[in-house]
């Protein structure tokens, strides 16, 4: 088999680390398959490096933050390769343009445009274990663009599809997917197989066990992928094209705390309004989450709608920049939400599952501040001092009273 | 005019100074210059790498330790194009794939073998500082082969002649060449002006100021040279091909640690002999430098030749197994060796100048090992327990008691 195993910044922190995935990577190499690994960076680099870099300049260019940050993968992928030299087997690292990654030039959020692989094709071809830094491309100008957060996931699914890999396998420091974070709810179960669909969902709304645009991928191109922790031998979650889970409405709990609200005020009501901003905000890069309209007959209208944290201060900036093309009166913001959501491919054909949602968070006296829906998840903005709490009682409401709809 | 300024790992080892860098840079930019800087690791980074390294494998792969060193310039330049960024003028880094850089594959001691440098051009014309990382090319592979230490200052040179810049300034913590090192000899003068030729000594020789590799380029293509402190604003020293230095023999003393001695004991004497052990060396990469062989007319000689302490264990390691081949009966080895040199263009009309040195290291009742010499240097080997009393001896002889030949 050709097999794509992905490690990320945790499970190559230290020579230990690297150490124990270098045995990892060279027991499955002996077990006849051809290994392709793609690493991030170690640990807490790209964070560090983040800081080195702010505190030169509080704010860097992208594009040399992005030069910056990409050495971060290239130094663990030399260490992985040394590690698995040492060992006995044979290993090369490959950086993104050695391999022929190209991405589009969108410094520190870039797309992967399109793969080549030859190099690849030729190191498996002598044998080699192949190590891929993640996370990084190469733009049409020739310079390195980072693929954002996560971003080793979708460099990982990519090289599989490319190359048709049998099977993608993310190792991580959670065994696996779980109905909701197990560090804040204690009774939270392992799945053993999750639908792309399901899986895109949670992992959009801050499930951070994998990157959305990796499941997006993998689901395109038909990818295989195996959840798994780097530190014990447990099964792990298979992610795949039909979910075995016919008798569960939900598979998962997912909570991002990286959620801010912005409402424009006083908005002129012009039947382009919306349009105009959200394609405005397209322009500009800015991934827009859950959007309220006011309801009213009003001549003016206010229109609400969310942002991750990151991007907060980059919008604001270029709402008011715009506020006379946009035309609204002015801005209210607030970084201190966290979106909740309930994720499952069988509530679709179940209205009971939003009812049983707002019962629990009432329940708990937690106040709802938007609602958006879809036909495999609904989500709800809420203050983010209530999201542990919020967690706990949904997922004891879902899957522990297992109350049937 | 166009300058290129290179600043080594010292003058840009942390935040403050690669501000006060940046603002240098950014000073001969306003004064209407174009620039081009080329720049070393931070600091300690390259030896923090290395280490890093031997902890997971003890004997890395030259490869895969190239792939990991490289990240240090790329990081350190990235820093700076943000540094001058802050400053408000525009900069851009380019790492070797960028400008196209190419080396042989010699992996941690390559040679540049060819620079395009159309990207240079081209950020130049927009008006950027254009910040390479120094130290490394890619080879025909499409990896990185580092140039081995020191390797920055080669690439400033040959970004220098590749580019006909008007001048190649070399930024580090000495203000300049001086007739000693004088953190050991306390009356040590720094030289206004120094050959090609006798810098080129100096830098073989151990004087660590500029790489011998940037001095043999910069003489070939006529690039004028200044080596500059970075902290000061000193006038530093100016390389060129003529120096005015008429009335002085010696322009300098130079000490090198790094040697060790290997002597083959039990040679067959065969005419061939010293061409068969040095073709042999030359083929492995390892630079030899003074050899002896003993006279006399018995059927089997001994031959004598120093390799820089780090060369010294696989020289040892290829010279045993190749024993037969080569025709030895034992070997010997002594890493606490030092090469004390004294160069100048004047001596070699001068036969004075060997005599005084010899008389110098008798009042200092200093041994000589070896000795070899050259147009314009003498250089003897020592032990290194002695380097720095013979330092002073000699430095004294030649420069403080101001005596006549």
């Amino acid at each position: 088999m050709l097999i794509v195993q992905k490690f990320g910044g945790s499970s190559v922190a230290n020579a230990d680390k690297i150490q124990k995935a270098a045995q990892r990577i060279v027991d499955t190499y002996k077990n006849g398959h051809k290994v392709i690994v793609v690493l991030s960076a170690q640990g807490d680099t790209t964070d560090d490096l983040i800081a080195k870099a702010k505190e030169i300049n509080p704010e860097p260019s992208k594009r040399e933050l992005d030069m910056l940050m990409a050495t971060g993968e290239q130094q663990s992928c030399a260490l992985m390769a040394m590690a698995i030299h040492r060992l006995g087997f044979p290993a090369i690292s490959l950086n993104a343009v050695q391999v022929g990654i190209s991405a589009f030039p969108q410094y520190g959020n870039a797309r992967i445009s399109r793969m080549k692989c030859d190099r690849i094709y030729s190191e498996l071809e002598r044998n080699s274990i192949v190590i891929v830094t993640g996370f990084q491309g190469i733009n049409q100008y020739g310079d390195i663009s980072t693929l954002g957060r996560g971003g080793s996931d979708t460099t990982a699914v990519a090289i599989a599809a490319e190359m048709q890999a049998d099977l993608c396998e993310i190792y991580t420091d959670v065994d696996g997917v779980y109905t909701a974070d197990p560090r804040m709810v204690k009774n939270a179960k392992k799945l053993k197989e999750i639908s792309y669909d399901e899986m895109l969902e949670l992992a959009s709304l801050g499930a951070v066990v994998l990157h959305n645009r990796s499941v997006e991928l993998a689901k395109k191109y038909n990818v295989r992928l195996v959840v798994r922790s780097s530190i014990t031998d447990a099964e792990g979650t298979v992610v795949k094209e039909e979910s075995q889970m016919e008798s569960t409405y939900i598979s998962g709990i997912a909570l991002d705390r990286e959620t801010a609200q912005i409402t424009l005020i006083g908005m002129k009501d012009d039947p382009g309004m919306a349009f105009k901003i959200f394609s405005f905000m397209a322009k500009n890069k800015i991934s827009v989450d859950i959007i309220i309209q006011s309801i009213g007959r009003q001549s003016v209208k206010d229109i609400s709608f969310t942002v991750s944290t990151e991007n907060l201060a980059d919008t604001i900036n270029l709402l008011e920049k715009n506020k006379d093309f946009i035309g609204y009166s002015h801005i209210m913001h607030d970084a201190n939400q966290a979106k909740l959501s309930v994720v499952g491919a069988g509530m679709a054909t179940n209205p009971g599952v939003a009812a049983a949602m707002f019962e629990a968070l009432s329940d708990a006296n937690i106040s709802i501040n938007m609602i958006s829906t879809s036909e495999i998840k609904i989500s709800v903005l809420i203050d983010e001092r209530d999201a542990e709490q919020a967690v706990r009682y949904v997922h004891n409401r879902f899957f522990e009273q297992g109350v049937e709809f």
